[in-house]
């Protein structure tokens, strides 16, 4: 059999701009280089502690079953599901973006029986909305995407959590996009169980999955009469390597928990309220270099995430040739539409490394030459003048 | 919130010689630190083509469904148990470690009828036991581990596979430990499922699991009548993202499939079967010197792993002092036993770029001195100089 082998790996910079991963950080790249040592080294184990107690800061939690899963942010999201139903076990799900959709999937595979509320993509669910169906549906498990990544979309949770306590069920969160970006308290909000990714706001590569369960989310999981679904993500298994036990359960991957310590380093050097002002900040000013473009954003004002923009298309504007010339001339990536909104939206990522003043204008002078040579009229520099404006007022 | 961060992430060097992970190359802790890209750039796309073929080489297959899951060893076994395996679908798995009794608990929690053949920690199955086994239980799939993690022993699997055929049942294997470092042949002996793990003789850091289907297993994939357990180890929609659809599933770990590239890259320019010979060439030298030393294999002769050494701890020798003083004077990690191995045996691994002459005489040095300190009568240099023997032979 000839054996192939390929060239040296050389891949292009990029301004990472869609809806993740974005830029990481050269001391996040130089931590995932850091020679590997084993699982169970003392070394290794302290790396755990760390980082376990950076997360409960980023989480803004004191919950002691904090931990990074060895997955990327759908393993996270299934750990939650995964844990806390049982076949059987009702939970109400908010669809209203790709991801809300995904975690009906996930919970229907692990037997739950699913009641699912819908608003169209884009929306967000009402307090009351949330209260009428878990009225009806008495779940055990509620289930909603605090920022859709799908849609730009978020979804404020701390209203909505006092009524699914009243109706006696859990809350779990989907925090893959705003952890790190944007204010998000698992406490302050009475959140059960919360799960986020690593390579949106915290700018860690992809490869990890945070976690957080609340104590009424471990009285679940340990009044299961079944065991988890999935062998790879129990956390009653899990819970024993990163805790006192120090129990062997599965290889942790070395090096990504290095990375996703030293840009949780970085995230607590800037300070998260800092972090998340900055978020606002190069949102504002994207956002009205955007507008100034002639760009409407596809989700209301107020519901706005601002770390991912999600930009209604122009009529008659080509979305693959916009993507690729950006791509290709300036080494942007920016998101296409997902699910329904394929070809309807671009998705535009201020997240982590990435949400900085120079790739604000960098992307808006870049998408008015990318919009003019759509046959669009523009303004020459309306976008870039619209953004400084926001930058010198803020 | 006070906010706490910590230092600068300072690992030790370390020799890894336990049961993985094992020493990095520095191309591939360089590949880990190339700038990330998205999860759909044409760049990454073509790193997945790459990879893709180059697992297909070492794992010796024409299968066109091979690929690295997002998650460690573990999760590759899930992978494989999950997708194969419905609701009261008959299994037999054979336990002769912790692996094989993990491949039992992964595929009970799936739903399967698990029919449980066992042999002692230490030995493997022969192909009459698994005959008799599949002739009674006439079960969907026969689960074996090529490589005992746990014990260091190798199952050979040609002959098995004919009489799991035979039986209409389908095979697969656990390759964690042995792939690349010893001959493995999916297609030679016919194997339909076939997981491992990139930190053992890939000598990639753990995060990513290569697995890869045969005819028959995407068969049965296909026929399933369930959904498959785990949403995010579904293989029916991840071929889809590493297939010609390119269809989005889950954002993959960047910059541990550049990391792996790279590790196959090496593996390659090495040759397989030079990669094999190293392997034994370092094992039977490490053998000698081990044995010179007056410690005893914990497998027979004939189905010893040349990549993992198990060996009993002498009488009166204390475990934990002697792996003490080898991490912490000499920067050597080696394993202890695992599951009823506990405290019994040492576990030193051979493993890809750990698997060198100088790591040999190293440990042999290192542990002539632990063993002296324990108080073991050992001759001065007799492991250095017997594994010298044993190469100067070669």
């Amino acid at each position: 059999m000839a054996q192939v082998s390929f060239g040296v790996l050389n891949p292009p910079r990029r301004i990472l701009m869609g809806p993740g991963p974005s830029d990481t950080h050269p001391r996040v790249l130089s931590a995932l280089a850091a020679p590997t040592v084993g699982h169970l080294d003392p070394y290794f184990l302290q790396v755990m502690n760390e980082t376990q107690q950076m997360l409960r800061q980023v989480f803004r939690t004191q919950n002691e079953l904090t931990l990074a899963v060895s997955g990327t942010g759908s393993a996270g999201m299934e750990t939650c599901v995964v844990n806390l139903v049982e076949p059987g076990d009702r939970m109400v799900v908010g669809v209203n973006g790709v991801f809300g959709g995904r975690m009906v999937d996930v919970a229907r595979r692990a037997g739950a029986e699913v009641t699912v509320i819908e608003r169209p993509f884009g929306e967000v669910f009402t307090v009351e909305e949330v209260a009428e169906a878990v009225r009806k549906a008495r779940p055990k498990l509620v289930g909603l995407v605090n920022a859709e990544t799908s849609t730009g979309a978020w979804q404020p949770l701390q209203e909505i959590a006092r009524v699914v306590h009243d109706a006696g069920a859990l809350l779990v969160a989907d925090t893959v996009t705003s952890l790190g970006g944007m204010p998000m308290e698992t406490d302050g909000w009475d959140l059960d169980a919360v799960y986020s990714g690593t390579q949106k706001c915290l700018s860690c590569p992809p490869g990890l999955a945070p976690v957080t369960f609340g104590p009424r989310a471990i009285a679940a999981i340990e009044a299961r009469k079944t065991k988890v679904a999935s062998w790879y993500l129990d956390m009653t298994m899990v819970r024993n390597y990163w805790g006192q036990d120090r129990a062997y359960h599965h290889t942790a991957p070395i090096n990504m928990n290095y990375a996703l310590r030293e840009a949780l380093v970085l995230a607590l050097e800037e300070g998260l309220e800092n972090r998340w002002a900055r978020h606002k900040r190069n949102h504002l000013a994207l956002k009205a270099g955007l507008q100034a473009l002639g760009l409407q954003y596809a989700v209301a004002e107020g519901n706005q995430l601002p770390m991912l923009n999600a930009v209604l298309i122009p009529a008659g504007v080509n979305d693959v040739a916009v993507r690729g010339q950006l791509l290709n001339e300036y080494g942007i990536e920016i998101g296409g539409g997902l699910g329904p909104m394929k070809g309807k939206t671009w998705r535009i990522g201020l997240m982590g490394e990435t949400c900085h003043p120079r790739n604000v204008l960098t992307l808006l002078a870049a998408m008015e030459r990318c919009l003019t040579a759509q046959g669009v009229k523009v303004a020459p520099c309306a976008g870039v003048a619209a953004a400084n404006a926001s930058y010198a007022a803020a």
